[in-house]
Parts: structure tokens; sequence; C-alpha cells
């Protein structure tokens, strides 16, 4: 049985809050716990801390901080850009991969006629070909969304060359960056027109998270109600969590190159271990660049909620899929995208380690799945599921 | 000078964090951090511990627990009651004293002549005649917003009444209950089809809130992504934050009819020994029913930013109406609305303490009036301001 936060290997889903980003909300609503936007003094140091928050992520993104508004995470980021598109009649492409919080977004807030969805490669990355064709067949259109790392696959997007051409395009940009920030490096965003994010996805608290805003884009209006973020966001400034999402972001940074290295040896390692254990095994996406801390595989064998439970059940919290998506069973568009058939999404499993996730743990994970292999092959997995309901 | 929160007068604005509340928070993010929606032991126990925190709320209020969905507060909830009336090309009433996270979102999301704006009478209090005039005429109208308690005033609406009639008329009624929540009874709020609530203004975290739904609406998708809160508001839930939110609200109740008695009483000798000092002050609101804790009020003379700024060097946190106001300087509709002139306007201060405010705090502020108009009278305000810039 794991003891604390070892033998969780969900961090795709949300991550523990860092000790950093604890002490920033802590501090934050013992000094700073004033309203922003009063006139006294307190409430002048806490206006000014706000901005502070908003300098060093501005500066670490590199990009104006007057580019950043504070928000609730982002799936709010990125129903907000899709509402800003709707509201003057824009059209919109985003990649067959997207977040459900992008893809579900665009249909609740534009008609289904404004919306394209570009196709993936076998590789589960845009094509980029597509792209082109799209934007050289939409001169007018408003927005491409590509995200920078896929929650599922952790497959790396190239967000960069889709940016690159829309920007010869004079299209704006969107890149949701939820599972990219604080795991890989922030240099190249500033050129996204758009981006959102979560804190919660890099040690920081959930409820936050940011959407920056184009240069100069002063019309988006998502919460109307007083004049906080630059009038794109009203509402009493949730500095405690701010002050936290700073503080887990600059620690994540400073562990970044570091867990890297470490951790995709850690998570190669684990691979390999299953492979040689279940030969028929089938990593997915593991063929081109994907984040560090990912593994997405089809078992060969007993579907993936038998797996997870017998897992559960020893300490090992793992994922069948997305935490996010409709239907709690590994109905994944990514795999769908891919081209697996239905009957191997339900045998998917993710694993998603953290930062300092140990590299036993990794390997002692890899030896559990060959245990818990041993008693679903016997029947065990399925009775005692039938037992709990 | 005053020393921690005894000074603090501006409860409406914005209130420090319950310790019940931090240690809520601190609980969760310790035990029940995991993601609500994966599938492992750990998950479970989070989205038990959610469901919980939803049925407290519901049983505090007298609703379904299905008509709770958690959100970031007060704001978002009034753009997405708006939005949603949007969608169905509906119709809405609001007082003319409505917050501006109401009034504003109306304008954002409604077209105007989908929108009206119902008088209030010479007390501020909406007028119920020309509430069942509009209803008479507009059959088939969809919403009419009242909010519970002024965040300026203090006024209580008489929103039972506008709810009777709403419901006599077949037309939805909403309640903005921000003010309210955490310092009158929660009786009776159940009657209304929606209600919004922010827990910053009840000693609970910034960032969180509630958005009560008429029971059985289905229809509202407010942010599209996941089947969060029932498909309503997608995104990974704030646990720790709804866990505070619940643990505050929970302790206000506790103290509520205490406070009501003796901040009361605190207040009412506050304001007569302010209108002994100064006899030509007028006291806004204080002949109709207000809350226990607000105090707002037009001063003889002086500009208010500098009565906010001597009383502020000395710690004393006072407002010169609401924070939430845009343009920072006392713009309140609720004087305009009361036939306040724009010089008037200009001499207004808002004064509002909390559930443990000491009596003596409030005879304090009010010998420190005394003293600041000393030293205002003799131009040594002004001076301060303008060397301060």
């Amino acid at each position: 049985m794991m003891s604390g936060s070892d033998g969780y290997f969900d961090y795709n889903a949300t991550t523990p809050l860092r000790l950093e980003a604890r002490q920033a909300w802590l501090e934050a609503c013992e000094r700073w716990w004033q309203n922003p936007s009063s006139l006294y003094r307190a409430a002048g140091a806490a206006a000014r801390v706000l901005e502070e928050e908003r300098e060093s992520l501005a500066e670490q993104l590199g990009v104006e901080p007057a580019r950043i508004v504070f928000n609730s995470g982002a799936t709010e980021g990125n129903n907000a850009i899709m509402a800003h598109v709707a509201a003057s009649a824009g059209r919109v492409a985003f990649s067959a991969v997207e977040h459900p919080s992008l893809r579900e977004a665009a249909r609740r807030w534009l008609p289904h006629e404004a919306t394209t969805e570009l196709p993936v490669e076998a590789t589960g990355l845009l094509d980029l070909t597509s792209l082109s064709t799209w934007l050289r067949q939409n001169s007018t259109a408003s927005l491409v969304s590509l995200m920078a790392a896929n929650n599922e696959s952790g497959s790396l997007q190239p967000w960069r060359e889709a940016a690159d051409l829309c920007a010869e395009a004079g299209v704006s940009f969107h890149c949701d960056a939820t599972q990219w920030i604080g795991k890989e490096p922030l240099q190249g965003l500033a050129q996204c027109s758009w981006i959102t994010l979560s804190a919660h996805k890099f040690g920081g608290p959930k409820g936050v998270g940011a959407l920056v805003l184009p240069a100069g884009e002063k019309r988006l209006r998502w919460l109307a109600g007083g004049p906080q973020e630059g009038g794109h966001r009203a509402g009493t400034e949730n500095l405690p969590a701010i002050c936290a999402m700073g503080a887990a972001l600059r620690a994540a940074e400073a562990e970044r190159p570091q867990a890297q290295t470490s951790q995709a040896a850690a998570r190669d390692a684990f691979e390999a271990a299953l492979l040689q254990a279940f030969p028929d095994l089938r990593l997915i996406g593991a063929d081109s660049p994907r984040l560090w801390n990912t593994s997405l595989f089809v078992m060969p064998r007993h579907r993936n909620l038998k797996w997870l439970t017998r897992l559960s059940e020893v300490g090992y919290s793992v994922s069948t899929g997305s935490a996010c998506s409709s239907g709690r069973e590994g109905s994944s568009v990514v795999l769908h995208a891919l081209g697996a058939s239905d009957e191997e999404l339900r045998r998917v499993m993710r694993v998603s380690g953290g930062w300092h996730t140990p590299a036993q743990a990794w390997l002692d994970l890899a030896a559990q799945f060959v245990e818990t292999s041993a008693a679903l092959d016997q029947g065990g997995g399925l009775r005692r599921i039938q037992l709990g309901g």
C-alpha cells in the first residue's frame, strides 16, 4: 500500500497543492485580504500585490501585463473566447483532439456552421497542411485554436508552427496551454494571440487561472459588472488564489529542467517494464514528442475500470482517460481521432506523474500492473467490482 | 492607530477569512485535493465531500441539492442568468438599485429593448406597484431580478413580496442575495427561482459562490466542457473553496442572531454619536429596514475621499460607496436613485461592520470622524492629499 502522494499518477487531472502555493495563499489571506478596489491603505497594498502577480506572470510568458486576465481557470477562459468570437459573428477552427472545454464551448457559443474541426494525423498531431488549406479558404476567419499538449496522450502539438501560419494569414491563434504550462518551456507562448491556463495543473489551487488576450484587445467583455481586470472580467479579485498560482508556477518553473529529464527517464522505464510484461500492450503517442509525465496505453486485456479499481485498492491513482470527458469511462475523442476501436477504448489507461514522483514509484506501479494482471486473469477483479456494486 | 481588523469597516466590500473557513480549506487541500471526477478511491471521497457540501447549503436554503451550482461568485452567477435569458430571447426587469454585476450583465447579454429598469421609492425600496404593472403588461416576460439587501445603503428590499407577485404572474424571480446571506435569516429564499451569492461576503474565501437554479431547470449551460455541476458549469470543482464557503456560512449562521442584535445597537450608537457631532449629516436608508451592519450617510462637508484618506491613516477602513462601482469615487446609482445631487455624492460615506466588531470600535470610529473633521476644517487633509499626489 502506497502512502502520501507517491502512488498518485493522475497529475493531468489535478495536482496536490504545492507548499509554496499553500504558503502564498495563507499569507495573502492574512495580509492582503481586503478588496483591491477599495481606496484605503490596506486595499492599496492588495491592489499592488495583484499587479505584481500580473507582472510576474506576464514576464514569465513574455507578454505585456495588460494582456493578462485572471479568472477561474481554463474552462472559463475557453468559454470566454468562444463567447467573444460569437459576439462578432466570427468563425473558428480547432483540432479534433482539443479538450472538451474547448470543443463543447465552441458548440455552446457558436452556430454549427461557424465551427470547423481540423483533422489530426495518425500520430494525433494536427495536420498542418489542412490548417493551411483552411486558412487559405477562410480569409475572413476569426480564430484557430490548438492546444499545446494533449491532456490524454501528452502529445505536444505543433502550436508554434500553427501560430506562424495564423500570423501569416492574419488570423488570431489561441493556444490552450493548460497541460503545457509548468511542464514545458514557456518560450514562444507570447506569439499566441490568446492563451488559457489553470493553476491546479501545476500545483496551484483549484478555481484560478488566466486568460491571455491579444495585445490591444479592448472589446472582450466576459463578466460584466465592474472595472476589475481591465473591464474584461468583473468580480472581486481572488487575490489569495492568484498569489498561490504565481508561487506554484515559479516553483514549477524552477523544477522543470530537472524534472523534465529525470521524470521522462522514469516514465520510459515504466513503459519498458510494462511492455516486457505485456508485449501486446499498445503505447499511444509515444512515437512523437509528448509531455515527460504522461503515458497513455491500451492494455492487452481486461477493461480499464477493473485495472483502475484494483490499483486503487492498493493505493495507486491512475486514470481511464480524461477526468473531464463526459461519460466517465474513457469516451476519448483523442483515441477515436487516433483510430482506436470502441473495444480498445475500454482498455485504455492514462498514467501521469508529477515533478517529484520517485523513479521507484514508477517501477512499483509497473510491478503492480503485473500483480493486478494475475488477479484479473483469475477473475478476482470482476468479483470484487460486482461485490462493490 | 487600530490594530487587527477592529478598524475595518468595509465588510460589504469583502470580509476577512473566518478561522473555520481557513481550516476547512486547508483540510480539503490536504485530504480531498483529488479531482472529484476521477474514479479511484481518494477521488470518490472528494466527490462525496462535494455532495455533502451541496446538501449542507441546500438544507440551509431549503432547496433541493440539484438546484445548487457552485461557481466563482455572484458576478459570475448574475452574468450566467442573463446569458441564459438571452439564449431564449427573453425579457428582464430589475430594480434601479441592483448591483452593477446585475445591471451591467443585463446590458452585456441582452438587447436594450429586452431590459426594463423598475423605479425605487424615495426610501430606495422597489416600488411594488410598478412591478405589478410591469408584470401585467409583460405576461410573456422571463425574469424579474431584485436584490435582497443593497450593498451600499443596506436597505432590505421587499423581495418576498416581489417573489410572490412573480409566482402569481408565472414569471421567474431572481434574488441577488449576496449581501443578505450570512447577515439575515435564510428563510424564504427557497421561494426564489434563482439565487446568487458570494462566499467572501460572509467570511468565506474569494472566488467561490453559488447559483441556485429553479427546480427542474435543465437548460442552463453557462460553462460548457464537462459534466460537472450537472452540466451547468464545467470545470474541475474548486472543492477546497466550496468546503471553506460551507464552513463560513455555518459559522455566520451560528453567530447571526446575536450579531444582528448587538451589532445593530453598536451601529445605531455610532450613528447617534455622528449625528450629535454633525447635526447636518444625512443618513441614507435609515427610515426603512436595513442590514444591521451598514451605515450610509452624506457628510455635511469635505469630500468623501478626504475623510477616507485621513481615517485610513489612523487605521480605519471605510468606503466612499461600493468598491464595485465603475469609476472609483462614489458614482452611486443607489444614491442617484434616491435623489441625491452630484455634489452630495462626493460627500457620501459607507461604513459596514462585521459579526465581531467591538461596540467600542464603532464609538472610536465616530470619535475619529470628529477628530478628522477638525483636521479637515483646518485644511490639513487637503494638504496631505496634495502632497501624496
